[in-house]
């Protein structure tokens, strides 16, 4: 019991049995439920050493207990040993969900308290018994607990004005029957305002809220009197535009601040829903408007996406005759090695602001894993056979990427060229598919899956997932996967098409570029829609089966590199333009 | 204002006057919401003169209206001439339902009478203002008004008898919380009962309803003191089960017949929903758990139907030679002709008890309208060149069938030789998948379409419907549409598969087969399911476009003709097995 877990969790049970509370939930969510929480919302990880991405605890005076996903399993073992937690599968068929557990065990009656912050209210919601809000819970034990982000903000171009999105805004609420709007998704706010910074990790946010009334704009944002130039030079344009400026906690006292109904994101953590049901304020969760109007880029986003895309290629092709020339000169590289030269080409960009996610660098097994995480210590080291898989993707202040490359480094299996060739039919279909407007992606999922499918092969993940323009890699609300979503891709929207084929303990294959959804035209039978590449990159051909490509894909193929080569080849060193040459010749 | 249609209304609102009633409405549907309503419930039709399949009225004191969907538009607007009946379009983007339209007319306060047999619950309930249900309400005014049919009633095999099927639902529905269920659509109680009759038109029914309780089960049926011979071995088979058989109209006392909580099947009417919630009966409205069973066959149903299939391939080659034998010796053949001619070939099968739906048969322009109606008087008249479109399918004591064929009579444009092979190669592409356990008709319908899509073709109806075993030739809960639907396909599932392609003013195609989900098999990806045709009859391969077709589908397409020549050549006369060996030789 000298376990440093075991002892924080020791603290809490004090808490909880002097207060009379029968369980604590801690989630790994932040206030805005962000997809990477920063420091200062990693309680799981504080609490119970858990690092996985997804996990969320429940404390009671007896038990301690983690649910998290497959994805975790064996992770969560290693890092809850001696910490007397234990792990409870989520997305198993045997799942016992935290609601459930909760009141298999107290029945309604029990007290539950959380950190209302850094919960959702939908999920607060589904909790049995009763539930109390405790913000910032755990501040008082944890001595150095990290303060929250405050990096420095600035405005960027985006094509629309503030002032028409906060018009927009306002008619699109008023027409629902709202007075108000709460934004409280960071992707939301930074896509209304039109500002940036790097308050979360991966995403270039600002950790802040936004409320719109009928003829008011407010913005809790200011966290310390000392503020950085570039940041105050942000404030004062933005102030000039009749917008408030105010601290971050003042959200607390939002309830003075609007009359009416409010629209409040469907995300909104427990702690403002309480406070304004003790309030008896009228209001509504929703999906919002703007994740459906952010997601179709006006043309000045898409063209910007464009020259990031332009820009992540260059460094690309140099990465990818690094690592070649670097393998036939015998030089030893490691999976970490890989990515952080990755991040070293990628960074000579001066739009470069930081990566778009934790970059997979993966040779043989890891890449079996969809989800790999490349350890920094002892990396596995490539050798000269089989394939290395990377996925990865950088934030520019011109946009967001997001690829991935499995590349062959010699002697291939017949196994790994049939995979690889089977997944790159499998994009292609998906790649030069013509559909109907209003068709949603999880209606052409099967495209992308039909050559493996054929094959008896398949892969759990989804085909495909929106991206923000540098905002967040994963974004909504469309996507392109099997689950039932009824958003229809539109022409603006960026998805990946990215399918994989995956063998525990052998290889990894996953091909993936961005696509923008572009108009293909209107006839007799109504108006169709297409994709456009957005990603340049080739794909390695030299262990493709030619036989199981047809002349479509083919064509289709040939035809992408070449657009690669004369798009990529002018902004090259001449001596990787020829090796670019010869990588996109046609098959 | 001396139509015919016109006085009845008129009788109808003086009626309304003297009740104080503000709106009827009379619906197309019967006490059971059959797909085919028999004579008596044509009430739509009998008051507005209008024929089409779908339709509802609403008649106020000084406006009539037919609410119907664009398959109707033009015919609605022809039969309603001089009613005063005016046309209120469904399915169109300034659509306004019944229900909305009422409210603006009305407000909250209006008084609506309807026939609650006739009305499914969920759609009264949809309707504003307080709800009156008048049982037969047309009936005083309707001096002839038929019956309700009463047609010989006869036991079948199934390979499962009833109290297998008892035991099971009752188990089913306790494990529901329900005590009781009623049931009330025709199939599932001919599928409870393993029984058989004809009072609904092109569907082996007994208007009958079940219902099943803890300990009893009684069944609704007699309608007259005298049954025929036939009819009452069955009832007295059925009695010896312990199964009461009671008069029809009983049904009105149900109330007294159980206690606790009932299980109602969605489609249930309002009169019986009502009778209910007047007597305080505990109940919900729920899909029945018969219809998913229902739709996966046994192994003894899919046996039969393999049967039907073979028995109907005989017809349908038989037909197709007659067709082109007769065109060849310059007979003059119309439409109506043909379809008569298909009836009367299917006929001398002993299992033949009618066709599973109307016959389309449509040659050129006719055939680009998905729902044509071959006309009785001044049927087209085919000529040697162009399609010829056949839609049919029967009933046979083995199992129901449903098959297209599109016919080639001679010279063809090249729109046309296209148009015929994308559509072959949208329907091989799903007739050869494989998919993984779990997928639903909606997620690889695109596989169906996307050869069309690619060519900017489409076209506007589902891909593929579920059929029943002698039973109804459109059943779910299954189906294969870009509509949304979760229901997974399950071996034993019996679905079609149906892309078209329509031009108006010119032509059709549409091919059609039935298939049965299978096993494919399971490996390290998953279980996985395909389709095996049930449907036995050649494809005209005369004017295909062999150039569009890849390799896997020329070898599907020949496995496939082979499959049918081996299977029905030993059962056609010499001369036709002949022909048949020609018509499935490969490409």
């Amino acid at each position: 019991m000298d376990n440093i877990y075991s002892q924080r969790i020791e603290m809490l049970r004090s808490l909880m049995s002097s207060k009379g509370w029968d369980a604590v939930v801690i989630s790994g969510s932040d206030p805005h439920s962000s997809e990477y929480p920063s420091d200062r919302w990693k309680q799981v990880q504080w609490l119970s050493g858990f690092t996985g991405e997804a996990g969320d605890l429940v404390i009671t005076l007896d038990h301690a207990g983690l649910w998290t996903d497959s994805r975790y399993f064996i992770q969560a073992i290693s890092q809850l040993e001696g910490t007397g937690v234990e792990l409870h599968k989520t997305r198993v068929p045997e799942e016992v969900p935290i609601p459930l557990w909760l009141k298999q065990e107290f029945g309604d009656d029990a007290i539950i308290a959380l950190d209302g912050l850094s919960v959702a209210a939908c999920d607060a919601l589904d909790l049995p018994g009763t539930v109390i809000s405790v913000p910032d819970m755990l501040s008082k034990f944890w001595e150095d607990r990290p303060a929250i982000p405050q990096t420095p903000v600035y405005t960027i171009e985006t094509g629309e004005s503030r002032q028409q999105k906060i018009s927009w805004l306002r008619e699109k609420i008023s027409a629902s029957g709202f007075d108000a709007a709460l934004v409280s998704s960071l992707d939301n706010v930074a896509w209304m305002l039109n500002v940036r910074a790097s308050d979360i990790e991966y995403n270039p946010l600002v950790i802040s809220y936004l409320l719109v009334t009928r003829d008011r704009v407010l913005w809790y944002v200011i966290r310390e009197e000392d503020i950085d130039e570039q940041t105050q030079a942000c404030f004062d344009e933005i102030s000039a535009e009749d917008i408030d400026i105010l601290p971050y906690s003042d959200i607390e006292y939002i309830t003075s601040e609007f009359e009416g109904k409010i629209l409040l994101e469907s995300s909104i953590n427990y702690n403002i829903y309480s406070s304004l049901k003790a309030a008896n304020a009228e209001f509504e969760l929703q999906r919002s408007p703007i994740a459906l109007r952010k997601s179709i880029k006006n043309p000045r986003e898409v063209e910007a996406m464009r020259q990031a895309h332009i820009t992540d290629g260059v460094a690309m092709v140099r990465f990818l005759y690094y690592l070649e020339r670097s393998l036939d000169a015998g030089r030893e590289l490691s999976e970490w090695d890989l990515a952080l030269k990755l991040e070293d080409i990628r960074s000579e960009s001066e739009d470069y602001t930081g990566d778009s996610f934790q970059t997979i660098s993966a040779y043989g097994p890891g890449a079996a894993l969809p989800h790999y995480i490349t350890p920094k210590d002892d990396a596995p080291v490539l050798r000269q056979s089989g394939l290395y898989l990377n996925d990865s993707g950088a934030q520019y202040k011109t946009g967001t990427t997001d690829i991935t490359r499995t590349i062959p480094l010699g002697d291939c299996t017949a196994l790994e060229r049939e995979d690889y060739t089977l997944v790159l039919k499998g994009h292609i279909a998906l790649a030069k598919a013509v559909f109907p407007v209003g068709t949603a992606g999880c209606q052409i999922d099967a495209l992308a899956r039909n050559a493996l499918w054929e094959n008896m092969r398949n892969f759990g993940h989804g085909t495909g997932h929106g991206v923000g323009y540098f905002l967040g890699v994963h974004e909504g609300p469309q996507d392109i996967r099997q689950n039932f979503n009824s958003t229809p891709l539109c022409p603006g929207m960026i998805t990946s098409i990215e399918p994989g084929i995956y063998r525990e303990g052998m290889h990894g294959v996953r091909h993936e570029n961005l696509y923008l959804c572009v108009e293909a035209g209107t006839n007799g039978f109504g108006s169709w829609l297409k994709f456009e590449p957005l990603t340049l990159c080739p794909f390695d051909c030299s262990i493709l089966e030619l036989d199981l490509l047809d002349r479509n894909e083919k064509r289709w193929l040939n035809d992408y590199h070449k657009k690669v080569y004369e798009t990529l080849s002018p902004l090259l060193p001449e001596h990787i333009a020829q090796w670019l040459k010869e990588k996109t010749a046609a098959i």
